[in-house]
C-alpha cells in the first residue's frame, strides 16, 4: 500500500546535482523516486538517502520513451503514492561546429533534454490537475542553463534544447500556476561541482577552494525552496551562479 | 549546366509568406529554388515566378529527412548553382493543453519547425563556408513568432519548437558572421494575410481593410532588405508587426 | 559606540514592503536602520521591532539628494555599524499617457526609483568593498517590478526608472560580485498588500483571501533567503507573483 | 511660409551618425531640422545638404531644457512645417567604476540620453496625434546601444540611460503605434566610424578596411527603411552591428 508521505520523483538522478536534490527533498520528509536510465548507478544514492534515514526508491526510466514514461509514473502513483513534485534535470551537452554537427546528435541532444522534461511533466501534471484545490503543495522545477537564454557558437544543439525547456516551463507555468501547480525554471550559470568539472575542467576545479563553481547541495536548497515558497509569492525562474562567474 | 545566376533556397514555399518571399528573390534576380513536401501544389508559384520574368525551380522535399535534404542541396548544387540565399520558412502551430498534448504531436511540431531548419541551414552552411571569402553575399534567414520569445499557455510545443530555432539562428550567427554569412531570425508578430486566417478568424482578417493583419509580400520586401544589408551593418533579428498589434 | 551587531539599512521602509523587509532582517540578528524622508511615520515600524526582540533606528533621509545620503552611511558607520546590507526599496508609479506627462514627474519618478537607489548603493559600495576579504556576507538589493522587464502604454516614466534601475543592479552585479557583493535585483510582478492596493483597487484586494496578492513578509523572507545564500550559488534576479497572476 | 515638403527633426545631428541621418532623410524629399546644442559646428551639415539639393535648417536647442524643446517644435511647426519624422540621436557614454561614479555625471548622462528624448518625443508626438488620420508617414526613432540591453560592470551610468531610453520607446510604441505613430528604438552593436573612434580606438578603427566599423551612412539607410516600412509589418527594434561584432 502507498505510504503517507509526500512524494518528490527527481528525473535523472544520476549526477551530483541530481542526488543532491533527491537527497534534499528525502531530508524535507518526502518518499522520493529517483531515475535513471539503468538502475545500477543509482543504488548508492538509494542506499545514503535511506542511511539518513530517508525514504528513496530507484527506477530504470528512459524519460525519452513514452510507454516507459507513461508505465513510470502510473507504477509511482499505484505503488507509492500520490507525485507532489516532479524535478527534471536531465542535460546533455558536447559542443559542435554547426559544420560538424550530426543530425543524430542534434536529435538526441533534443529528446533527453527536453522531450523527456515534456513527457514527464506532461504525465505528472495531469494526475496533479486531478487532485486540484486539496490544498497540497505542488512543484514541476526544469534544471536549465546558460544556453536556455543565449544561442552560442558550438551550441546550437544543446541552446535548442534548453530554450524549448524555458518555453516548455513558460508555457506549463502559464497554463498550471492558475491551477495550483508551481512551475519552476532554474538558470544554472556555471561550473558544478562533479566529477566531469573535475577530470575536464581542473583549472575551473580549482576555483573550488574559493567557492567559484557550484555545490550542488546548494543548488538543492535552492529547488527546496522554490518548493517551500508560499503561493502567493512564487518564483518562476531562478538564476544560481558562484560569485565569481562572469556573466 | 548550371547557369551563373545567384540561387535563393525558400524551404517551405508553399504558404503565402514562403510564396511571396520566393516572388521577391526571384524579382531581384535570383534563380529560386522552393520546396514543399508534395511537388503539385508548388507549381501555381513556379509559373507565376516564370510568368513575370523569373527564374524558379520547385522541389519535392521533406525538411525533416536528413537524406532528402542532403539529396536537395546536392542537386541544386550541382544543376542550379550555389545557393547564396537560404530562407527556412515552415511552421506548425496547433495549440494544445498540455494535459493533452501528445507525444507525436509535440515531436512532429519540433521537426518541423525546428530539425528542419537545422538540417537544410547545416547542409546550405557548409557549401557556404566553403566559398568564404569570394565576396559573395550570403544570407540564411529563419521565420519566427511571438512564441520564439514567449512560451504562452497552451503552446508548449509551438514555443519549445520556435524557441529552439531562434537558438540555432544565434548559434549560427555566433559562429558564421565571422566567416560572412549573414545569420538572421525574424519575429513575425500578428496575423498574416493567409487562406488560413481569412477561414478560421474572419474578425481578424478584416482587419485587412486597415492594414491590421501582415502582406506577405511586406514580410518578403524585409528579407530582401535583411540580404541586402552592408556586410558593417546587419541585423540578427528583426520584428515585423502590424500598427495596430497589441505587443 | 557601534555595536557588534550587523547592519541592515533599508532605503525607503515606509511601505509595507519595506518594512516587512526591516522586520525581517531584525528578526535575522541584524540591527536595522530604516529610513523614509520624514521620521514620524516610520516610529510605529522601530517601535514594532523594538517590541519584538529587534534592534532597530529610524533616520529621515531623502534619496534623491546626495548630501543627505552621503551624511546617512557616514553616520550609520560610525555611530551604528557597518552596513552589510542595503535593500533599496524605493518606487513611485502614477501611470500617465506619454501626450499628458509632464517633465516634473518624469524626472520625480527617475530620481525617486533611481537616482535614489544609485546614491545610496554606492555609498554603500564604497565601504563594502574597502572590508572585502573578510568573510563577512554582504548584500545589496533592489526592488524591481514587471515595469523593469517591458515598457507598456502609459508607463513610460515608471518602466524607465525601474529599466534604468535594473541596469544599475546589473551593471553593479557585474563589478562588485567578484568582489564579494552579492547584488540582487527583484521583479515583484502582482499587487502587494497595503493600504495603497486595499483603497484603490478593491476588486484585486479581494483576491487576498485566495493569496492572489503578494504578501509582504514573503516578499521580505525571499530577500532573507537572497542574503543567506552562500556565494557558490547566488541569485541575481528574481520574480515574485501570486499563483494566480497573469505573467 | 511653410513649405509643402514633409520635415524631419534631427535631435544631435552633430556626430557622424545624426548627421547622416540627416542627409539620407534630406535625400529622400524631406526638409531636415537637424539641432545641436550650439549651432556653429552644426553648419556644415546645413551647408552639405543644401549643396547636394537638400533642405536644411540648423538649430541650437539644449534637448534637455523643457522650454528650448517646446519653443523649439513650436517654431519648427509654425515657420518650417508639420514634422512627420522625429530621430532622437544623443548619447553620451564615459564608464566609470561604481566606486567613483559621481552623483554630476550619472545624472547628466541620463538627462542627455533619455531625458531629452523624452522631452522631444513628447512635444512632437502631442503634434503627431492632433493629425492621426490623416494618411501621412510619420516615424519616431530613437536610437540605442548594446547597452540598452545590458548592465554591465562600468556603464551603470550609460546602461541606466539607455535602458531608459529603450522603455520610453517601448511605451511610446504600444501607445501610439495604434494612433498611426511609429516609434521604433535601433540597437547599434559596434563601434561607427567616427573620429572619436579613430582617435581614441586605432585598433578598432582599422578594421574599417573590413567593414568591421559601422558605416554612418548604412545605419542611415536603415533609419530611413524603418521610416519607408508600410504600416502592417513595422519593426520595433532594429539591431544593427559589423559582420565579425561578437555578440
Amino acid at each position: 500500500m502507498a505510504d503517507r508521505q509526500p512524494v518528490a520523483l527527481v528525473i535523472g538522478a544520476g549526477d551530483a546535482t541530481g542526488g543532491a536534490i533527491a537527497r534534499r527533498f528525502a531530508k524535507g520528509g518526502y518518499t522520493v523516486c529517483a531515475t535513471r536510465r539503468t538502475l545500477d548507478k543509482l543504488q548508492p544514492l538509494i542506499d545514503r538517502i535511506q542511511a539518513d534515514g530517508g525514504q528513496a526508491h530507484g527506477f530504470a526510466s528512459d524519460a525519452r520513451k513514452e510507454e516507459e514514461v507513461v508505465a513510470l509514473i502510473e507504477k509511482i502513483e499505484s505503488t507509492i503514492g500520490a507525485i507532489d513534485v516532479l524535478v527534471f534535470n536531465i542535460g546533455a551537452n558536447v559542443p559542435s561546429s554547426i559544420l560538424e554537427e550530426s543530425a543524430r546528435k542534434y536529435f538526441k541532444v533534443w529528446e533527453m533534454a527536453c522531450f523527456g522534461g515534456f513527457l514527464n511533466a506532461r504525465e505528472v501534471a495531469k494526475r496533479m490537475v486531478a487532485r486540484e484545490g486539496d490544498g497540497v503543495r505542488r512543484t514541476i522545477i526544469f534544471t536549465g542553463a546558460t544556453a536556455s537564454l543565449r544561442g552560442s557558437a558550438n551550441f546550437a544543439a544543446f541552446a535548442g534544447a534548453k530554450h524549448a525547456l524555458r518555453a516548455l516551463a513558460q508555457s506549463m507555468a502559464r497554463e498550471l500556476g492558475p491551477r495550483g501547480i508551481h512551475v519552476a525554471h532554474t538558470i544554472i550559470d556555471g561550473a558544478i561541482d562533479t566529477e566531469f568539472i573535475r577530470e575536464n575542467f581542473p583549472q575551473r576545479y580549482a576555483l573550488k577552494d574559493q567557492d567559484g563553481i557550484l555545490n550542488p547541495e546548494h543548488i538543492a536548497d535552492a529547488y527546496w525552496m522554490l518548493h517551500m515558497q508560499p503561493r502567493d509569492a512564487w518564483t518562476h525562474e531562478l538564476d544560481l551562479r558562484p560569485w565569481m562567474e562572469k556573466f
